[in-house]
């Protein structure tokens, strides 16, 4: 799998000049038409396309039809009825008992509603008469044929999605079956030789292969029929006989990936071989190293025309991959359906942090969008296009041209929207420190009140109170010690908010302690046992609050940092202090329980740190806030925050100070 | 099925009102709550709903993986490495080679490029040297472990609709299946003894069920798993033992219809008899006849609990039942998924027409919307409850409040839109008189133009040129003869657009002639025929343009229109012409030859009438209709016009006048 985001060895054609190039070229092999039809029953129809315009068989009503039970009458005869003249019309053949949706006799041509009529039976054989009190008109309470739908008429055009309503009319108009786009049948060719299956067990070097899941569901979406084929190793021979076998039985191949220009990049020779490469290389990012392309397989016999095959190569990173089925798989399949990608709804937003971008590509940026106090704000996620989650996260794409060197923050931006403008309405921004019972406020707060949402983004707890500032977000989780006092949060919310009224809501106090390998052979129980000739420790970075914390704690003890072993050697993340203890770079360090519970570690809790909300008042009085903090507050919320281990909540819910 | 739009034997409950008691009702009975989940591998999961939250079994990367091509290094040992000072480390202990993806060996912190390093062969047994011209930063070129995903945080809440993005997230994070709601399993149960399939022969009183077709597709739509059953007779044994079948498998009981209350309406005594009816009667229309219910089958021994289902009755009518669908089982679906409805893009209009609505009903006028000169315009639609193509046409509907009286021309109003903003800015909105070749035109627009839109309403040659002088249309098609001067449409422009540029642009020729029965048996073949003692002659309605041709050219040939039998008898489409000339009726009308196809009747062509098309000069130079334009004068659409029988195209795409 081709992990690369630039290549230099690449072109960077601007994805305008690459879709014209494209465009020409099916056009050429006369595959920009939209795909012939097959014909599907009305039942199995719904979300297809019409490849044909669907005129009215018949008229619906196909007949003049009562539209009420009583009596069918010629409205001519009824002429001069009133209360005061009553008139007799005999039943049989001046008037016909008909009930709603009958036929209309002959000659008839309006309907008197049952209550409004007398039945009179006379003597003898004559048939019984009805009195009639008030002139009938002519059509009165009578569904006219053709009322709805006229036989020959236009009920829907060619290339026209089928909704529920249309499978109705259809019906209506004599129609079982509709001829329909047939789907764009799409070959997904997975390659990589350290690709494994999803769920499999992982050895180092594993690469789970989730791409063609993804890129599957996508093609599925735009009305495709997606081909999931099994991985192919990074072997040229391999791949050149997979995409000649997929080329021979789909409408387009998708290679995902080895589509950059590495050693073991084999997709754009192999394409070249079998047919044309015109394009290797977008001015995009993510998703760079894209290749469009057609194979053209040798024909089968003399008297088979020459097929061409379209070829798209997507790139390996997850973000990259996506980004480029939308914008090259998406219109391709459109085309086919007789569609148009319709554009994404859209709204402006005031960016909240720098985005720099290298000129020379056009970047899509993925974004989350919130609505805080008034102002619609987006954030910028992480750009790593390896990094998925961003795209799950993100409600949208901010694109940056091609010669934009990026926006400052405060910018307007537009923001191309993943989710409809009502679900962001609906959520709770939450910017600041991370920490597992966020993830969990927000698990509950989609489960007990659907349509609600969390929406959170880890800045630290500083960057946290500097966000809810700049009224970026509508509460912060914040775990700051004072270093003189031994107090939380309190003072740097003064000195970062100062003018902002703020409410301090207890959460909840976690465990901090030292991370040791499984078993825990050094039987390390304490922080002085770090002091110890026979342990390596491995340290936060300078300023996170783990590293204040363990500082705070060495003091109290009168512990010496500098007889800990590896205490200048520092990570970034509470996972990645993990990571070092389990690879046995170290035999401990300081973070949360949930980190060494990840790497499948063990623990010595040292410490209950203080994991505070902070939210601005305007935010703890508002409507949207306040199923969140119904769910902070429930007893049965704080059972499930202890249930995690590791976490006590004496003070959750409660209001600790009003600043 | 029940045809009644109205029936004063039913409740008139609010629409909130209802849905508290059904709320009400199903959070007694236990059924408020989402269903239980299935797991379901990823590859199917796409668009279910979470059942639980997902939490990561596993980091992704789940190892500190290498982003390029090159060598993993401990970045301390780097440390002044520069140009002038280069520094040598050893392969194989100091520094190794890895590919992109691969995982670093333990120790080692970050990556050197390829290309930035050379390597030194050494003598002996000695290992390569590399060479190093850079210190390297912590961290380069490594994508640490958990970079996307950390092991134990929250990936996924639960209640959430799942994207492709999101199943690639899911694999990454260890899982190949996943819990997701079971779809709510829906019986969709049509009753009426004058049902039949669709594509059946219709003869007189036959009904085509297709209101299951339409109802299952919405169902599906909204994430519920439909099981049409096959109509039932009206008949209340085989309804009831129906009804109780349906209950003992499915969460929800659909009935259509007879959820009135007419003699043939069972519904509500079944439900009553099997269970509970909470609701007989909605104050909305249309779909006034709506039963909201519970079944309590019978449980099968004593140890089984009594179980309750949800029934609810639909009305016959398709507008009323796809109405009566969105508003009741919609939000049920939705609360058994763990969703809410999201409402629907909206956004103001221009009322073109008065709205007249009696107060007590909270009324739903299908509409049609257009941007026609800077201005957003909505136009209703017919609104019988019959019309089942005022939903296909529908742009979006209007909410009538319940105490409201409706809605004056020219008020601005709300229209909650079924298509998207984009597709209706792309819709070219055509008002007035109908023609076969409008519907051409559509589907033409439609298939070579995909995105393009044409929508029509019919108002009559008269009234489109006052939709065009209220810049409600973009064009009208207009055949309105001048009987004194035996000109088409200009004087009626100038005297109706007086202040307004006009282009009259030419389009078709039509036939209009004489509709006679199947083989002409009468042998009728000129206006002069009619005046036969045995002809019976069926009219078109004062001032229709038909009569206005038809008395024109009566004058022309000096046949007094007394000696026609049958001249007073008006019928006010060509289709009901036709129809009484189908049934017997009249021997003769006079129309269009596409009425008298549709239902398979003779035609003399007497005369040809100039079809003209009206465009204000603004619309016609405007980039909207240009691919409306390109298509008129495209030589293969005349050909297409008269390929149809009836037209000619002397004038097609020509300026006849510039008014």
């Amino acid at each position: 799998m081709d992990l690369h985001t630039h290549s230099p060895y690449l072109e960077d054609i601007p994805l305008e000049a690459a879709l014209h190039r494209w465009w020409a070229a099916l056009a050429e092999a006369g595959l920009d038409a939209a795909l012939p039809g097959e014909l599907v029953p009305l039942a199995e129809a719904a979300g297809r396309v019409t490849a044909e315009p669907v005129w009215a068989l018949t008229s619906s009503p196909h007949y003049h039809a009562s539209a009420m039970d009583g009596y069918a009458v010629r409205a001519e005869d009824t002429l001069g009825a009133s209360e005061t003249h009553p008139l007799f019309l005999q039943l049989g053949t001046q008037a016909f008992y008909v009930d709603t949706g009958e036929p209309l006799p002959p000659g008839s041509d309006a309907v008197i509603m049952l209550e409004d009529v007398q039945v009179h039976k006379q003597d003898g054989e004559e048939a019984p008469l009805i009195e009639i009190l008030c002139a009938a008109a002519p059509w009165q309470h009578v569904r006219p044929m053709g009322e709805d739908i006229v036989a020959t008429e236009l009920v829907l055009p060619a290339n026209h999605r089928l909704r529920p309503q249309d499978l109705g009319a259809a019906a209506g108009a004599g129609h079982a079956q509709l001829r329909v786009r047939s789907r764009p049948y799409v070959a997904i060719q997975p390659t990589g030789t350290e690709l494994v299956a999803p769920g499999a067990p992982l050895r180092p070097g594993d690469v789970v292969e989730y791409n063609s899941l993804m890129l599957g569901a996508m093609i599925a979406e735009w009305g495709g029929l997606p081909n999931r084929l099994p991985p192919l190793a990074d072997d040229r021979a391999a791949i050149r006989a997979g995409l000649l076998e997929a080329a021979g039985t789909h409408d387009l191949v998708i290679v995902n990936a080895g589509s950059s220009a590495g050693s073991e990049d084999f997709t754009s020779a192999v394409v070249a071989d079998l047919g044309e490469v015109l394009v290797h290389g977008l001015a995009i990012r993510p998703g760079h190293p894209v290749i469009l392309g057609l194979i053209k397989p040798p024909p089968r016999d003399q008297a088979t025309a020459p097929r061409v095959v379209p070829v798209i190569g997507i790139p390996g990173y997850p973000v990259s991959a996506a980004l480029a089925c939308e914008l090259l798989v998406k219109p391709t399949i459109a085309l086919w359906l007789g569609q148009v990608v319709e554009p994404r709804p859209s709204l402006a937003a005031t960016l909240t942090r720098k985005i720099a971008s290298p000129p020379g590509e056009e970047e899509f940026v993925r974004v989350t969008v919130g609505q805080v106090g008034g102002r619609t704000v987006a954030t910028p996620l992480p750009r790593g296009a390896g990094v998925l989650m961003s795209l799950v996260r993100a409600d949208g794409i901010v694109r940056i041209p091609q010669h934009e060197q990026g926006y400052e923050a405060g910018a307007t931006v537009t923001v191309e929207l993943y989710r409809s403008p009502e679900a962001i309405r609906q959520t709770i921004v939450v910017i600041g420190s991370h920490d597992l019972t966020i993830d969990l406020l927000a698990e509950e707060l989609a489960r007990r009140y659907p349509g609600r949402r969390l929406a959170s983004a880890n800045v630290g707890s500083l960057g946290g109170l500097i966000a809810l500032g700049r009224c970026e977000a509508h509460l912060a989780g914040s775990h700051l010690l004072d270093e003189e006092t031994g107090e939380y949060n309190v003072s740097y919310i003064k000195r970062v908010l100062p003018d902002t009224r703020v409410v301090l809501l207890g959460f909840v106090q976690r465990e901090q302690g030292l991370i040791v390998p499984k078993g825990n052979p050094k039987h390390i129980q304490t922080l002085a046992d770090l002091t110890r000739r026979d342990v390596v420790f491995i340290n936060r970075q300078r300023g996170a609050g783990t590293r204040v914390l363990l500082n705070y704690r060495l003091r109290q003890q009168g512990i010496d940092p500098h007889q800990i072993q590896g205490y200048d050697r520092q990570e970034y993340t509470h996972l990645a202090v993990a990571a070092a203890v389990a690879s046995g770079a170290a035999d401990a360090g300081m973070g949360i329980l949930a980190a060494a519970r990840a790497l499948g570690l063990d623990f010595i809790g040292t410490d209950m740190e203080r994991y505070d909300l902070v939210l601005p008042a305007q935010f703890y009085h508002d409507e949207l806030l306040a199923p969140l903090l119904s769910i902070v507050r429930d007893p049965a919320f704080a059972a499930r925050v202890r249930a995690l281990g590791g976490y006590t909540t004496p003070k959750i819910g409660e209001v600790l100070a009003e600043l």
